[in-house]
């Protein structure tokens, strides 16, 4: 009969108001209000769950392999034997996950505001985290990430910087800045690696990822940023590794060879060698974006969000 | 800082593929597959909750009380002593409620297929049943509406006939015909009367409300349509009060003294006699549209839902 | 193969910024801005074309003869030999061609600010005016209608205030006060009958409705708000018949024996005796509004869309 | 005031009727139907004009240079000295503009089958041929381009295969079979280069992707898949360059210095030796997925759009 329904949409208007994605919702897994944040967990035909903060989509189900083996791995790769990593941020425990793989690692320190989104992810978000928050290296704190690493001694070989976009009242809104970089600097480990979220890349909107790449650069002498697509943000996504030493570019058969001496074959879906050079081998027009890039956030200066520029 | 969000909207495609409505949603209260039809329950801003049958806005926690004010309040009043009323669908409880007002009522039985259904809106939908379902004189079965009618010896003075869309697969499918509304015909008590649902008058789209009301003409000699606008529709809604005694029209004054004996002052927001006249004087398009329809709906040749006709 | 299309939609936000109409839109017939406001005219698949003016919907071709027969034919039928008839805004030319029905006019003046629209409507809409800018009884003036009230000294049997949406940068700003009122009742002759687009009484959203009757209620003393059902809009509108002299109800039988002394039989498709008790019977809960409101437009206190209450 | 307006989106459902993409429109610069398809031309405000044929979006201006620069360079490049090159489709002119930067051609064949829609694009779309239509290098012809491959005897260093969507009604629909492949083939002259445009590798939809490459690959010894993203389309999009001799891998260097050898510096915005490696360096699970891939299109079992596999 073709009689017309109602349906459910989640429109994804994160990069501009102008342009976004949308989604058809099956039906919404859960809506919850932690002290730090709106957590919504909505679950649609092809990309599976979707989770969102503060009405921001974070992470689908069908892709997330995607963003997290591309975020963390290279990171992990570039470092020759990664025992201690440190995760700010991370809440659905699928870098974790990633890190984890490694058989050189020992400890797994995850610090996130949020227990409760945490726990929301545990229930809820089972093929994210695969069991990482159960691993007996993985500690878990719940604390505000800034005031944690002023006060630690410790320092780690890995560092990953998972934070959600830092809009104004967002926990992660000062810890997009030159300061908090710099004490971060302060537990890393001599020839620790650290690699930060950066935001979108957008051709059509935000400055905010030359201007995080630019702001990593006046703390680390040694900078790569890397560009990955994301399906389900309709969009590419930028990450930052960065170090106080040099970091060499490696061929596909470095890469390979380091993944095959720390995991089983057939761990990763997404990243190897063959991966790693495409992620790392910018578009023109980006490299000569951040090249001209003259910004970078401080604390009297954290982002704001532009468009159109 | 205008960071564009996500947001969930609910689109309201009812009547036509080309034209609907759209309702911002801030959480899913309820969403169900029972037996026989799938049940959500949204959460939105301003019209509150909204109940979907078969992802089909039935209800609007909002205006409700105008779309079943207008639904129960002319038929009871067309009788001068409504004792026995029987509901057939009407699983929001909101049918009840409004026929349970009137003080001469003994029994009132409603019969939905989906208990289910029913229960869901027991749990969640209290501002619309506001307790009707427990009323004394409330009996409730979960059976086939059309089988029951098949074998009953009872008669009522009331018969409500609250059925969702007749989509091909719905419950509803063969509950549009004029071999059912006979088999209701002999249900009716002597004086009784009878009002139908009767779908959108919509000018842009479906003639399924000016078949409808011919379809009750084919069985019934007194006929008297009406109309009423539902905001969250964003639409007007047909009504058919039938009957097998003349159905006189009755003054503004007359409808009130009915009223005031049978139920408190203050009891009605949407219906008295002025709201009466509103509703039975139709607008002369949509007489012409009654007067020149010639289909009716029979089992052998069911509601197909037809667009632009 | 059901290779799924890109498609354009008209969302139309009007009343609130949670819940509004859509419409497919198959191409844009014209898109200008005048000196005053943006145009833009679309055309659709069901509804015809539609004329929105800074964005906002307007008119549609299906049904805009709903809109106009409400707007127009009360006033003129409330007046006993309306020779002269005086039409503030009304651009499309649709309020012309409604007034001019009637044999008695002898002089219809339009005064619209905006010249450039009505060359556009002219152009465009030719089923809205239908030649009327060209009627010999006709004479249009593009200039600001209370300067040109201010200085006239001619008075009128029927006064036609076809305003859009008050926005605060909108021509019609400040023309839906007390003081503009006031000086409308000047140029009013005795007996003279003066009607008011008011709005939409919109249950889940604006108070302008109840403001606005009760702003014409300040001005003079016999008001009789009514409201139709807009299709296209998804709601209801209202308008606000306003004398001097008491407006005394006229049955169904006076409405059509007037129409029948003025225009031809079947001249008219929406209003006719009958129609006009659906307009001026408002359900009880927008009666009960109206006499709650206590605000007002002043030039010192205009209209701002308020939402929610 | 805040007052809600109204407000034009033009929908891209192209990969996937769950999942899409949104874009809010200025106006329409034009909306034409052509003997053999429908032309829209949308005005937005961040991604400027959008073409779209048959509802489906072709080409954005701020991004169309990424789109034709992965398209054209690549197979250009590869060709140590490209003289004559045909273009099948291209309506934009935009593959002519970027095969015309090299220095090496004389001769530049376009075949479109629709001179409606190049006139169109050569009055509307400037940015995009950028006067390569006029280029004396270029001659067009408007025929269906199967039949015009069927009777040249003329040979061409580098083919481009632009053609739109395979919709089953469309021009395209028996241009993406092995057979006219295999046609194709007999006009590629001795280490000739043929590249097509392949369709959307999406992760949550289409197998069009690698049954197109896989087609390719009936047909010819040596093949290229690659793919790049377009943010427009918010997708990664692929391109299948192919060869009859073997496509040696090109470092950056090798790239950089064919393009210095050809054009002057700075005439490409995202294409150049690391870009190269970005497009040619596919993730995993493409690869993985191309591996697995065994169907190919024929005459007999032409594209159907399928989802979800």
């Amino acid at each position: 009969m073709g009689v017309p329904d109602s349906s459910l949409w989640l429109y994804d208007f994160v990069s501009a108001d102008t342009d976004g994605q949308v989604h058809q919702v099956e039906r919404m897994v859960v809506s919850a209000q932690t002290r730090f944040q709106k957590v919504d967990i909505y679950q649609t035909p092809r990309f599976g769950k979707i989770l969102t903060l503060d009405n921001r989509v974070q992470s689908l189900e069908l892709d997330e392999f995607i963003y997290h083996e591309a975020f963390i791995q290279p990171a992990m790769v570039a470092h020759p034997n990664p025992t201690s990593v440190f995760v700010i941020g991370g809440g659905e425990g699928a870098c974790l996950r990633e890190l984890l793989r490694h058989n050189t690692v020992r400890r797994a320190l995850m610090v996130d505001i949020d227990g409760e989104l945490v726990e929301l992810c545990r229930q809820h978000l089972p093929t994210w985290h695969q069991g990482a928050f159960d691993d007996p290296r993985s500690e878990l704190r719940y604390e505000d990430a800034r005031a944690y690493v002023a006060q630690t001694s410790e320092k780690f070989d890995v560092i990953i910087v998972d934070l959600s976009e830092p809009a104004v009242d967002s926990p992660a809104y000062f810890l997009f800045t030159v300061e908090f970089y710099r004490m971060l600097d302060k537990v890393l480990a001599p020839g620790g690696r650290i690699v930060f979220q950066s935001d979108a890349p957008a051709i059509h909107a935000s400055g905010i990822w030359s201007t995080t790449v630019n702001t990593v650069r006046q703390v680390f002498p040694h900078v790569l940023p890397y560009v990955v697509t994301i399906p389900g943000f309709g969009s590419e996504w930028g990450f930052t590794l960065a170090s106080r030493e040099p970091l060499p570019p490696m061929s596909a058969a470095q890469v390979d060879a380091v993944l095959a001496a720390r995991m089983p074959a057939g761990s990763l879906r997404f990243y190897d060698g063959v991966t790693h050079q495409r992620l790392v081998s910018l578009p023109l027009y980006m490299r000569k974006k951040l090249e001209a890039e003259s910004r970078f956030y401080s604390d009297s200066s954290p982002p704001e969000v532009e468009w159109g520029n």
